[in-house]
């Protein structure tokens, strides 16, 4: 049931349909090439978020630079990234249904798959799916640093499921998962360095518990393109899971950045192409990229070259722009659009055009889009 | 890249795997009956709303109960239900590209196809897109009765536009588009009353200078499930436009009902089951739907049996439930969510489980997904 793409290799730009997710190239490997240099100059290991792109091509160009895997939120989408030529994949996350776990523990037959747990029930059921597979899967054990979401709330509780993950037969206790979800959108830099620095305390007392009852943790694994340049500075982590960074949005680029973390910001490669299809309102002009094209949970999107302007999803199908006087726009003019969110709105899509130079040059399918299992 | 199917026929409801859109076939046939009745007693056309379910199979149910066809709100839409065994297809939008109106053409040379204009260099385009392929489509001029959207203000324009459409080789005017959006969610029976009364003022005066120059309308088409009940007394729209009423979500459940209309109202038919995940927080419990998979446009969705408790979608993949020490949720436990808004919830997803009586009866695809050109 995919959509027709909106677009042909060798297309102008102006020629793509609308609404289009486009992705400039040469930004787009700057950022990936940015993000690869700084984790390699800091000895830590890259495994990018795909729940952002949902793309194994795109996957596969982190890799290429180094990425020793990728994470996954849900098993739909850690199937579709190993169907599509990953073979190292983290699912971030816990599962629960016995059906679900029967997935996990087949796609652990053929590919290196971790996940994470919180709860000793949920390991024992775990375990039990991968032993009637006879598949082996690491687990990292997810610690709460803050985010207040999943994880256990104390090194005590990580201590004792740590035991029992070393108890049972199928699983290989992988280390900790320990990620600041609400850290990354923290607006100044003190209050996300506050954040990971809590964050590293836990993730210290929980491994010093665990290194007293002779429990040694392979990895620590967390981090978000808000937080990295704090997360890429603590021994704390050995592995950081940046999703956004390669196309970024509106949401993190309102994160506030020192001076002396000038230039080590990422940049927009993202975009949503829309066309201006009515204009009879004197102060109002619609677009057709309305609340299907574009999630609406981080704000409007900004429209580029008209910053100061609103772009409002007014309707399923709609959004509207107020103009004054000066600054109109005419019938069947095109728009880019940074939106707020890149991860939902990505997931609106089945298409992902690669544009340089003004040409499209690729057209990835978004083969994870609504993997939600 | 559709993702595999939640459930299958004869499954029990709790085997159904989560997150995943129920609908519950007994409430969603007496919505489609309920309306069927009252449309056809007030001696209307109903012409549903696809863009609603984007399922043929839902457009089909409620053909069978005597709609006359559909309304979409893009031509590729538009094409999925013509594909999908639909004759009769109304496309309540403006549109503006070449490619796009090619498309549109194409369609009109297979199905009945109906399309919006709302402005005069878009209109001669149409009708050049359509000369190419010889084919021939009813348009409607679209107006403006209070949404201040698309459609033309004034009813002097929408003569010119009605003259114009007329001169055009491969154009037949169809009459108006009169869609008064804004009016729908408005919580007060005063409110939307007065919303509809005001647009069919506008109506009558449109037609009115029509009629002055001796052109007839054949259809005044408009009206949703948030007006119907007024919009039905009105002899100004001869065909209505409802969507929502088959599904029913907690945005239009908002709106006030007056003692006479009681009974008249739709029933939540629709909802989003999502399994327990992770209960370590005190106070929090976490379910496996997220941004992802509920649109957060309309707010937050309502949790069955909790009403008193707040489902928020903190990220893609998650939902935070605040519990007190009362009530409290276990691991694996599936709740059933009514959500804010129904439209851009199902465009989340692959496929629609219909049950009744607990039991898995049907798997709707939902054919026009992610449907955006």
């Amino acid at each position: 049931m995919a959509q027709r793409p909106p677009a042909k290799e060798g297309m102008s730009i102006d020629e793509i349909d609308t609404p289009a997710l486009v992705v400039d190239l040469d930004i787009y490997e700057r950022n990936l090439d940015k993000m690869a240099t700084m984790v390699k100059n800091a000895k830590k290991k890259l495994r990018p978020h795909a729940k952002m792109h949902k793309s194994p091509a795109v996957a596969l160009d982190q890799i290429k630079r180094g990425a020793v895997g990728v994470c996954c939120q849900k098993i739909s989408e850690a199937e579709i990234m190993v169907e599509g030529g990953i073979d190292d994949v983290l699912i971030t996350n816990e599962i629960v249904s016995t059906a679900k776990l029967a997935r996990v523990a087949k796609l652990a037959k053929i590919a290196k798959i971790g996940i994470c747990v919180d709860d000793a029930g949920a390991t024992r059921a775990l375990n039990h799916a991968c032993a009637i597979e006879d598949a082996h899967v690491r687990v990292l054990i997810e610690i709460d640093v803050g985010g207040h979401r999943c994880g256990v709330t104390s090194a005590e509780e990580a201590l004792e499921l740590a035991k029992l993950i070393k108890s049972l037969s199928h699983l290989h206790f992988g280390g900790l998962q320990a990620y600041h979800g609400s850290a990354q959108h923290k607006r100044t830099v003190q209050e996300r360095s506050d954040a990971v620095s809590g964050a590293a305390k836990i993730i210290r007392k929980t491994k010093d518990i665990l290194k007293s009852s002779n429990i040694d943790c392979d990895i620590v694994t967390g981090g978000g393109t808000g937080t990295f340049l704090h997360d890429i500075n603590y021994s704390e982590w050995d592995e950081l899971q940046c999703g956004s960074y390669a196309f970024m949005d509106a949401d993190y680029a309102k994160n506030k950045l020192n001076d002396d973390q000038f230039g080590t910001g990422f940049e927009h490669a993202f975009f949503i192409r829309t066309v201006i299809m009515s204009v009879c309102q004197p102060e109002i002009v619609v677009a057709d990229a309305g609340l299907k094209a574009i999630a609406s949970d981080s704000g409007n999107p900004t429209i580029v070259g008209h910053e100061g302007l609103t772009y409002r999803m007014t309707s399923d199908e709609h959004g509207c722009i107020t103009v004054s006087g000066k600054e109109r726009f005419t019938l069947g003019e095109k728009l880019m659009l940074i939106t707020g969110h890149c991860d939902p709105t990505i997931n609106l899509y089945d298409w992902i055009v690669g544009v340089r130079n003004g040409i499209v040059e690729k057209i990835w399918p978004v083969s994870a889009r609504g993997a939600l299992s």
